[in-house]
């Protein structure tokens, strides 16, 4: 059993939108993130997600609900099947709570998409 | 969907070792606890549980490990079957994730045991 700190985990490392497994349990896989400007819509058909903000804001757009800013020790859980755009203003690092097999950019596959996320160092 | 403060939520109850439920998601629950001083040792057979410190300093301690000890922004991982005591030094505001199901008190049934977390605010 190893602790992680969110302040070193998140010193670690600079790419953006590319999210880090820090640990696991019960079929869920904790990962952290640095987000800057606009992500691409997506939605997650079987798995709700959680999104929890450790620095910086992050503004989550949904097709028909309004927007959702999130702060420094904030949390939203979007439902599974929800369309939504996560937008950092200007950057964030966050935390995702999500089932292992979770893919960043859910049903849409750009660039950006993660299948297999980094194991943190 | 309705953001979670965690500031807002850890302010809005005193009661220790007490989890208020703030989220689920897939079946698991996000809880926020105060704690102060010594909990009980106990284990939760089949579910692994995220410990993550908002504010102060939480020890875990085990049987066959050594301490862990989580300060603010610090997260761990116990698995499932590990029997564990947590200690608050002296106070600490933390974020629980496990299964929705799983109470405070794992295995064993004393006078701090919750089934029904309270749902915030």
């Amino acid at each position: 059993m190893e602790k992680v700190s969110l302040a070193e985990a998140f010193g670690s490392f600079d790419e953006t939108w590319s999210p880090r497994l820090a640990g696991e349990l019960n079929g869920q896989a904790v990962k952290l993130a640095k987000a800057d400007g606009e992500f691409v819509w997506h939605s997650h058909a079987d798995a709700d997600e959680l999104f929890f903000v450790h620095d910086g804001r992050l503004r989550i757009e949904f097709r028909e609900a309004d927007d959702v800013v999130l702060e420094d020790g904030d949390l939203l859980v979007v439902p599974s099947g929800t369309e939504h755009r996560p937008v950092a203003e200007p950057e964030a690092e966050i935390l995702l709570f999500e089932p292992s097999e979770t893919r960043n950019t859910g049903d849409v596959e750009t660039e950006e998409t993660v299948t297999e996320p980094e194991r943190l160092g």
